[in-house]
């Protein structure tokens, strides 16, 4: 990947020397940021709102696959996927910290590349990284991001607030980075038998993305705060639709039923499942790492959710008792349960 | 380690059931602490204090070896080292998270033994378990913590602040940590050349748990605000005393003459660097993990100072142009070099 020309040995910086090439380029966005890197502890000023912070690990070979994965969207995704519970919260993001193990045998250049997606993630983002941790790693590349936001305390959504009655939405559409890896994960065994083959992506750019670079909603927050929406139960969707509105609902204590039909998915991940021999909605329901927001809100509020682009009603919360159900095109009712992403599955 | 009976595979559990398993008997301790484990993100409120936050990653092999590391004083180090950048912004720690990566060849027992270290730790310190991601891992075992904490704005202590004339003093003794390392080491090779002759460490304990169970040093920073002393400048000993004095140095823009004569070591440490060939200077200017605070007070604290057990005044802070400079025994000038532990040196 890198000419010998451009390799700069990690070892020869040393971990401070490391730190400061990587991070002198950083400028403070956020006021609540009132000391970031280089010092034993960040420090932030949440000045009477309620601060949100939540943490996620990467592990080579268990959560990517540095085969079909550029480091650059590698970086932008965990930030991304640690922005996803800040939002998920129904807060704002303000700081990361990251901190990454790796080995001393990725030249310079590698990890300024892995930086570049994460400062990239953090501009858009408007959000300070304020620390982390940077060390070698005997085996394979180890990050773990940890996000910080802020709310106001009647503004947060917790999950385990759902009310029976409440609608049940999701932003985007599902089942489309599951699909995406299934790609890569076939173009990967293709180029192993023969790597005179390119790999053939052509036209699926958007389940691509969707795996390599997904985009956290930040965006749906704040358009409910602009219509004065505030969802009665929210969790973001890494695990697949199946697990998390399980999550919901044994946390809130209801039941709820889903409509087949009114999961929203991309004509591309429909296709492209088909090809797969999948169903695509057992891969909206079991895919995961869609990093949309699945939420509830108040049936009064409907006026106001069906005007917001990119937003489907999928269902609605029901009594404990009725349990956790989907209801098929054909009008068959399933019981849901969570066959949620398991890393401890070999 | 385990008796097959005791085993339980992580695989049956699965992740949520994991984290279920480990978390459930969590109780709440800080007021802080609004929402703990259990939704996309811990709820916090600093009341209008500054957060601070810290975060530490532990690699196989790089920072452990478990064939002399038991788990549970793994799970208690991988805290403590962490709470200790807390400390050393002078600032009360009140919440962790903790991230795990871990072989599913592990069996639930050696995960519960990890924990009840972390668990350990949290009661002792008075901090909250609040997050954290639990993942398997197909290398070594990985751990992140981040630390939150909180301070008055008057009371943190940065790095930057050290003035001329201030007094540098330490808490506890140093190089114990190194030495300890050394020690275990050695016994690890006897071991592996003859796995009959039981690891002799008898009467070491002192640096060995200096090295396998350090203590933050929460008691340090109580007794300086009883004290009424705000440190002008802190900062923890994690990587050796050269590179931490230097580190204020630099961000102060000042020079500093430490005296090797005022040097805290433990006797113990003392006499087994020299079994190690070792001068136990360089161990304690070089050696690392000792995580006691290194801070500078103004001279007219001194008074108080002197009367607080576990504190030697070592030095004091000069003009930047008379450079850092070690004072021997004999008298002889020494500039203080970093020779601070290089993660990235094979």
């Amino acid at each position: 990947m890198f000419e010998n020309s451009e390799r700069t040995s990690i070892e020869s910086l040393g971990e401070f020397g490391l730190i400061d090439h990587l991070t002198n380029m950083i400028t403070i966005k956020q006021p609540s940021t009132k000391k970031g890197i280089g010092d034993d502890a960040a420090v932030i000023d949440f000045e009477g709102k309620k601060a949100l912070i939540s943490t996620d690990m990467l592990l080579e070979g268990i959560h990517f696959d540095l085969a079909y994965t550029p480091l650059k969207h590698l970086g932008y995704k965990s930030v991304q996927v640690n922005l996803s519970d800040i939002y998920a919260m129904n807060g704002i993001a303000t700081q990361v910290t990251v901190s990454i193990g790796i080995s001393s045998k990725f030249p310079l250049e590698a990890i300024e590349e892995l930086y570049e997606g994460i400062y990239l993630a953090c501009e858009k983002y408007n959000v300070d990284l304020v620390g982390g941790d940077t060390t070698s790693s005997r085996q394979g590349l180890v990050i773990s991001v940890t996000s910080i936001g802020y709310a106001d305390e009647k503004d947060i959504a917790y999950r385990n607030t759902a009310r029976e009655g409440d609608l049940i939405c999701v932003s985007g559409d599902l089942g489309g980075a599951y699909v995406g890896l299934q790609l890569l994960e076939r173009e990967k065994l293709v180029y192993i038998e023969n790597p005179n083959i390119q790999p053939d992506l052509e036209g699926k750019d958007y389940i691509v993305e969707r795996q390599l670079k997904p985009e956290a909603r930040k965006d749906i927050v704040e358009m409910l705060k602009d219509l004065k929406i505030k969802p009665t139960a929210m969790i973001d969707i890494s695990d697949g639709l199946a697990s998390e509105i399980l999550h919901i609902c044994k946390q809130s204590n209801k039941g709820c039923n889903i409509y087949e039909d009114k999961i929203p998915l991309d004509p591309m991940t429909y296709e492209t499942a088909r090809e797969f021999n999948l169903d695509p909605t057992v891969c909206a329901l079991s895919g995961g790492e869609d990093y949309e927001l699945l939420f509830t809100i108040k049936q009064a509020d409907y006026e106001k959710i069906k005007l917001m682009m990119d937003i489907s009603v999928i269902g609605h919360i029901t009594e404990p008792s009725a349990g956790c159900n989907l209801i098929t095109k054909s009008g068959v009712v399933h019981t849901i349960t969570a066959q949620g992403w398991n890393a401890f599955k070999s």
